[in-house]
């Protein structure tokens, strides 16, 4: 058996053969490899570095006495940073798989998007959790900045969790049970020290000795970044850093402290690499510097092929996350349509396909060349391009020689020469390379990422071009990176790279090679294996997944469904837990029975062929453990009083300006029982406020933050709250996002909505509204909740949002400025409508109600009074005569006017008509009805009255009797609104 | 070449191969691998343990900015702990050696003695240092008490210095220079770090904030000892360790402080040991309990050999100290004698030999039985052995049963019976069996270790056991090591354990096999070796190197002198550093001219058949080291102002209770000019006082203590000052040893009289005078230094000692009662007398000057003057006549007598001869020539005085009149003393 010593050594091994250096961990605590100076300082500057260490990586807050079978204080990472970018650092880390004796053909080998980001070094990269057979073993990172200082070259990190692959290698279920050395396992070894390192982080440590010595921490971190010293100010940076966890292990850190310590730390640790930079230049680089890539040479083609062509371009990347993967084949699609459209090469259709990793695209019969033409080119004016004898000027000679025609050949207009130049069509593969490189270049994503290339930028890094005419390849560079003929198929291939013989063979040969490049057939084959496999056992409701599996097909390139299962047992635990588990951390497909009740089994899909009983027995062992993990928390959360759980809320913090999650479900519980109209049950609604959220300082939801609410729900069932207290407590957190369940009691819709008050109100305040796609609080959804919480429930209609919003404003920490206020309210109506007309509303009718805005259920029921109204003639008749007195009706004039000045009989009829009609109540259609009256009456005045009389006290008079007309139904609906 | 990266994989693999765990170095500062948990708790306790693993070592003090070759402030080491010891550690040491690539035939490797001990941690071993051709590689210790425990099992702790056994693997003359990785040097990789943590512990540490880390770290360490959390509890003490290192590195640690610091880690190690082993015991010893060895078996043996034959018995050890070797041969000696003597087996002479690794007695013609004998047995009385009809009783014939004799061959003597019993001579193997367990059992050294035996203690472990009579071997155990046939040869031998066939044929087996048993055949081998070397270059000093020459005779079992060079540019170093360092580090002879300078060679001897081309080279690569390190503190030192040295005293403790060496020093210059008799120039013995023992803040000699006082006169000299206080302050120091050179200056002769005064007033005081061979602190050197100087310079002859030590106690920090000056006084008597004795003087001549013990200087003119007088008439008869007037007069009569009661003429004439002798004036020779007046008359008196007349007035004016000459001369010598 590997034993986990045997592991270390093998990669260290194999990675000192690939050039790495070998040190030793750091000799203070630290969280991560990282952390290390020979990865945090090391990948700063010019200087190329190669290294491999083992570094023991300290996490106080993972401690758990050794109980937990996956969590430690302290596990053991193998950090590798490779730097530059060696160009092909996912292969070397399969490679290094295989030295640990995994066979990655037979295993299934994933790289799944994990960014990664630390705020307190002012750090991050982006790359994948490496998965094997389902379970992360590796964070491969491409790192972009540390410090806050741009990172060129890039450097590429890989960190391997050693505990969890020895695990799966070893087959074993808790990490005691691991083989470390020859017959000792180790928790014989380790085994008290995890105990004992757990008591001090958890229960003994000294808190006011641990913050004095995080003081004693940064002042010397401080003096030694001013004595011009970065590695011993670098070691008193992570001690600060071990120290802050500690102390926040020991749940000693409040929520100012915490933004102040991440703010310090963050300032120490780019004052260190800034320090370290400048040093490294002053020393002259001692380890030389990453030289630039070489020159691009595109040897010049002669191609003598007059037929059509089909072109194909493949972009290979490393593995794209899912919507980049989505979004790249759009962008191909557009730039290729766009770039080509600006040559004069005739082309066929043009077809996109994207997998994880490949960009193709395929244009049917692109011409050999672009057909000659000939432009008309303007020279000189001619009283400068002829001398007063006619004759040719340099200036006229100049041009014809610029133009390589002959002086013959110049025309003029009779104000300026012109010559028609002859241009050349040019041949297919030299137009094809500018727009490979065009299109090649142009990529973006949401989050660019640089690696080794001078000039690319894009979510993955770019690794290979396929660009071929018929047979013939494109000669082109995308900055630095040569198209050619050589495909990539699946790593695992026996010959993982293969020429293509001609853009036509191109899709056959791909498909051969096991890619199934369109999305389409991979979904299918996701679908029907995955239903095959559960035939007569179960099924997926493939409706219900229909997220999931398009995010699997596009995570894989040969989709190879595999049922798994998992022990009967697990089924005990909340449904959600189960489908979360699968869903979200493993995305394997749940199956149940046919009344919806889930089973014991799992359709997980991977990728290309591998050894289905490996890869089924991994993914079962992964899935096993995590519910182990969660069951694990269950019970432990389950036997913590909920009043334990609430007290955790102190710990976490909501923002910096807006205090801690407690400080936020006290606001969420007052602000509830503010608004709450008669008729919510006034018991339910105090006792679930008390127990808002309380279920955030639980274990499971702290690992699966998706469960907030409902484990909230079992949780404080299982602790013997009433059911409508549980359900209410749930509902604050309902709607999770768009299209999700709703509020069904009213204390629950009551708390919902004062939930997403507070956190609209406080955010808007201290961050400000969304703007265009950046919404990182997602106070979007927050108000689109509002909305759809308030529509749900009419009985809530007598709370107005806006007045809400105001309450909730002056329950923050931060003062909220009336003009914030009104800007909210802005957004919710601009929301409404928006919702409202997607719903297929007709505008005018939305716009007509939007003064309800900040009570949408009102809004709801004006809308479905219009939908009975329109057409009526009574209603179509009230609304006419109510925008005709508006029309006519000069803007300011008041709705009032002295009766005696009305003399014609119309007008008294109508003033009398008026003066029967009540306030509406809120009813259009009643209103309706009550308005009928004046119908009549007006369509007489209109006929009668000449308003505009001389006697300007009868025209006020004739005026303020029309206001009256206009205001009529006021505060109901905008009349105005409703198209004629 | 061997990389260091490739160096450390390689150990660990090898130590892994032998069944090592490898763990990872520890994750907070630590200044050796012991403190690792991995050894200081693992070796506690019965659980055995194997571990390797890398420690980079801190150590503030050796901080050099990186300009120092040989010392880093980190320097990297890796440790292996064998638990329990295996048997054959040195064994598995060298085939790790070998997996280095270093052929270990081709080599010197040696085992040299190296104790360690860390008073801090309460831990300490025996054990050496390794040699590879001179260089020290690796510290080699059976581990005997950590934190005050002592450890059973003990383990073996290998620590390999792994920079300086790389820099002579690559032949390199700067750790920087190390090629670390492939084409990656040392400096490159760490250079920078190296200069920064130079600077942060030389000169940019806080001291305030590091107090105040020491003091937080102690606290928390102490709480969680309180806790019972041994794990925390270590690493803060681990934190409290690296802590005062850095406060010492500043220059912030006071001589109380220190003392403090070393008890306070002292008791908090000590506690976090206790607590381990008790948690371990609760834990049930999660990794086993190391197995009892098997039972011994002899096997009965049936040897019918009736002729006599010589007996071999050779002790098989690890590595002795030349010391214990020589005595463990002498003790080999004794007990064999005393114990054969105690049997009645008849043998023939007995001879000893001891190398390092074996002691061989060889015993001729041991007969091959012990005689038959019978003796006599006797049994009850006669009243109870026969009835009263004569008939024997059941006693008698018990008594006969269990004499095996028939009741008829029981006889009696009247009162009791008794029987001749036959006593059957026991065979030799027998007997020898015994005989052997009892001479290894009984072996003891100076200082006694453990190591995997039960029973044995001794110098270093015992590992086997050859016990042949003739051709037999003598079955037998010594504890649970069995005696056999199988002798070890040099351990580089092709056949390192060979059979022996006989004892007849013992020693030619170790002969051929290269080991030269006999230390005087080995002394000769290097004598002439050597000088057959230098023959016609130079020469070596055999009688000045005797002692050196002696101590290389027990590092080797077979010599091989090989001659070195080194750079003649280190022959500007003064003479004394550039031998110190040959002789004391490194065991070489110096060579030189027939002037006696030194030449630029040196004679190492070897052990064994080696490659003296390789190891000549690498010899003289460590040579040049060392000189290189050496002429970098003289370099150092002669560009530091004196006075900034003298400073650095302030920073070494004396002793706890005593102060500083500041204190020290400045309490001698005060004691000095207190003592000073007239004569002794002021100037130069204020100035001197001023410097003394400044040489001991000077680098070269906190390397090279043996040079303290000798570079303080080359320094002082440099800095300018007059040579007479140069010389008085290097004297000061002298004489270092019995036999060295004593001050030639009076100031000096004064300041060495201060020193020592103050030592032995301080020590006395508070550690006591020395016991037996107990004296730590060299009490007994310093009071024959005393001696030594006051005999040299009969010019200070009115120093009393005894006043000038009253003088020195008053100076000291703590009381010194009177009853200890008294016994300090009685100490200097007893060592005067022993000295004076030990130089051939009669005792009866050194007890009569022993009242001059205070001013030995008179002590040894009154021994002169005593070998001139004696024999001369007159002065026997002064004295024949004073010792006769002591016989008479009763005790404690004093002389006084009134000389109106004397009547006899004789008695008148005597009493007027003594009237005319004169009080002594210091000269025995004057005053027996002043006193041979009352000869005569004290001759007379004594043939017609009777002393006891009945008049009690007469009767006491004549014991007056005696006792008044029976203290002639008193005060001048102990007339009673003289032998008559």
């Amino acid at each position: 058996m590997l034993t986990m010593q045997d592991a270390l050594a093998r990669l260290t091994g194999y990675w000192t053969a690939q050039g790495c250096l070998t040190v030793q961990p750091m000799n203070t605590e630290v969280g991560a490899g990282t952390l290390n100076p020979a990865t945090f300082l090391r990948v700063l500057g010019p200087e190329p570095w190669r290294v491999v260490y083992v570094e023991p990586s300290v996490r106080p807050d993972d401690s758990r006495y050794g109980e937990n079978p996956n969590r430690l204080q302290t596990h053991t990472q193998l950090q590798v940073i490779l730097k530059p970018d060696p160009g092909d650092p996912q292969e070397l880390y399969l490679g290094s798989l295989a030295a640990l004796g995994v066979d990655v053909t037979a295993h299934d080998v994933r790289f799944v998007e994990d960014n990664w980001a630390s705020p307190a070094l002012g750090a991050w990269g982006l790359g994948w959790e490496v998965w094997l057979d389902g379970l992360e073993i590796t964070q491969f990172t491409y790192f972009q900045q540390a410090g806050g200082v741009n990172l060129d070259p890039v450097s590429v990190e890989i960190t391997y969790g050693i505990e969890r692959i020895i695990m799966a290698l070893q087959e074993k279920t808790h990490f005691k049970e691991i083989e470390y050395g020859p017959g000792v396992t180790y928790g014989e070894v380790f085994g008290q020290s995890e105990y004992e390192m757990s008591r001090y982080y958890l229960d003994d440590a000294d808190i006011d000795t641990n913050r004095r010595l995080l003081e004693l921490y940064a002042a010397e971190a401080q003096r030694l970044i001013d004595d011009g010293l970065p590695v011993p100010a670098h070691t008193y940076v992570l001690k600060c850093s071990h120290t802050f966890n500690v102390l926040d292990a020991r749940g000693a850190v409040s929520t100012a402290e915490r933004a102040a310590e991440f703010a310090r730390m963050r300032r120490l640790a780019g004052d260190v690499a800034k320090l370290w930079v400048a040093r490294r230049d002053e020393l002259g680089h001692p380890l030389g510097v990453t030289p630039p890539p070489g020159p691009r040479v595109i040897a010049p083609v002669a191609v003598l092929d007059p037929e059509p062509h089909p072109v194909v371009v493949e972009i290979g990347t490393e593995e794209m996350p899912p919507a980049e993967a989505r979004s790249a084949l759009a962008q191909v699609e557009r730039l290729l349509t766009e770039r080509l459209a600006a040559t004069r090469l005739a082309h066929g259709g043009i077809r996109v396909y994207a997998t994880p990793r490949r960009l193709i695209a395929v244009v049917a019969d692109v011409a050999a060349r672009e057909p000659d033409t000939t432009r008309t080119v303007r020279g000189p004016r001619v009283a400068v391009a002829y001398a007063r004898d006619g004759s040719p000027t340099p200036a006229l000679l100049g041009f014809a020689r610029k133009m390589h025609v002959d002086p013959g050949d110049v025309h003029d207009d009779g104000t300026q020469v012109y010559a028609e130049v002859f241009q050349a069509g040019a041949g297919a593969l030299d137009v094809l390379g500018e727009v490979l490189a065009q299109v090649v270049t142009g990529l973006r994503s949401a989050r660019n990422m640089r690696w080794s290339d001078p000039e690319l930028a894009f979510t993955r890094p770019i690794r290979w071009l396929v660009a071929l005419w018929g047979p013939h390849v494109v000669p082109a560079f995308a900055s630095a990176l040569p198209a050619g003929r050589r495909t990539r198929l699946l790593r695992t291939a026996a010959d993982p790279v293969v020429p293509v013989a001609s853009a036509e063979t191109f899709m056959e040969t791909v498909a051969l090679g096991g890619v199934v490049a369109d999305a389409a057939d991979r979904r299918e084959l996701i679908v029907t294996g995955a239903q095959d496999l559960v035939y007569g056992v179960g099924r997926v409701d493939v409706t219900g997944e229909a997220e999931l599996i398009d995010q699997i097909t596009y995570l894989v390139e040969q989709p190879v469904p595999l049922l798994g299962t998992f022990g009967e047992d697990y089924l005990v635990l909340p449904d959600v837990v189960l489908t979360t588990v699968m869903r979200k951390h493993q995305r394997y497909l749940p199956v149940r029975d046919e009344t919806g009740a889930l089973l014991p089994l799992f359709v997980a899909v991977a990728n290309g062929p591998v050894s289905v009983d490996r890869v089924r027995a991994g993914n079962e062992a992964v899935l096993r453990a995590r519910f182990e993990d969660a069951a694990f928390f269950y019970r432990a959360d389950r036997r913590t009083p909920i009043a334990a759980m609430r007290d955790r809320l102190a710990r976490l913090t909501f923002t910096d300006k807006l205090g801690s999650m407690a400080d936020r479900a006290a606001r969420i519980a007052a602000l509830a029982a503010a608004i709450a109209p008669a008729g919510v049950d006034r018991v339910v609604l105090e006792r679930a406020g008390e127990l808002v959220k309380f279920d955030l300082g639980s274990q499971l939801v702290t690992e699966m933050t998706s469960l907030a609410g409902i484990m909230a729900r079992d949780y404080a069932e299982h602790a013997g709250e009433p059911t409508a207290v549980a359900q209410a407590v749930h509902e604050t957190e309902l709607p999770r996002h768009a299209g999700d369940d709703l509020p069904a009691s009213l204390p629950g819709a009551v708390l919902s909505l004062a939930d997403r008050l507070d956190l609209v109100a406080g955010l808007a305040a201290t961050v400000g509204l969304p703007t265009g796609s950046s919404d990182p609080f997602a106070v979007r959804r927050a108000v689109l909740g509002l909305i759809a919480v308030h529509r749900e429930h009419p009985t809530l209609a007598a709370i107005s949002l806006r007045e809400a919003l105001a309450e909730a404003a002056r329950r923050q920490p931060v003062e909220v400025p009336a003009e914030v206020l009104d800007a909210v309210g802005a957004f919710l109506a601009a929301r409404l409508e928006q919702v409202l007309v997607e719903e297929g509303q007709p505008v005018d009718w939305v716009r007509a109600v939007l003064p309800h805005a900040d009570r949408p259920s009102v809004a709801d029921r004006l809308l479905y009074e219009l939908s009975t109204l329109v057409g009526d003639e009574t209603f179509e008749a009230v609304a006419a005569a109510i925008q005709r007195a508006r029309r006519i009706v000069p803007e300011g004039t008041p709705a009032a006017y002295d009766p005696a000045a009305l003399t014609e009989p119309a007008e008294i009829a109508l003033h009398e008509a008026v003066g029967t009609v009540p306030s509406p109540d809120g009813s259009l259609t009643r209103y309706t009805r009550d308005a009928a009256v004046v119908v009549g009456p007006i369509a007489r005045f209109f006929d009668e009255v000449f308003v505009m009389a001389d006697d300007p006290a009868v025209r006020a008079a004739r005026l303020g009797l029309l206001a009256t007309v206009r205001d009529l139904g006021a505060g109901l609906i905008d009349w105005a609104q409703l198209r004629r």
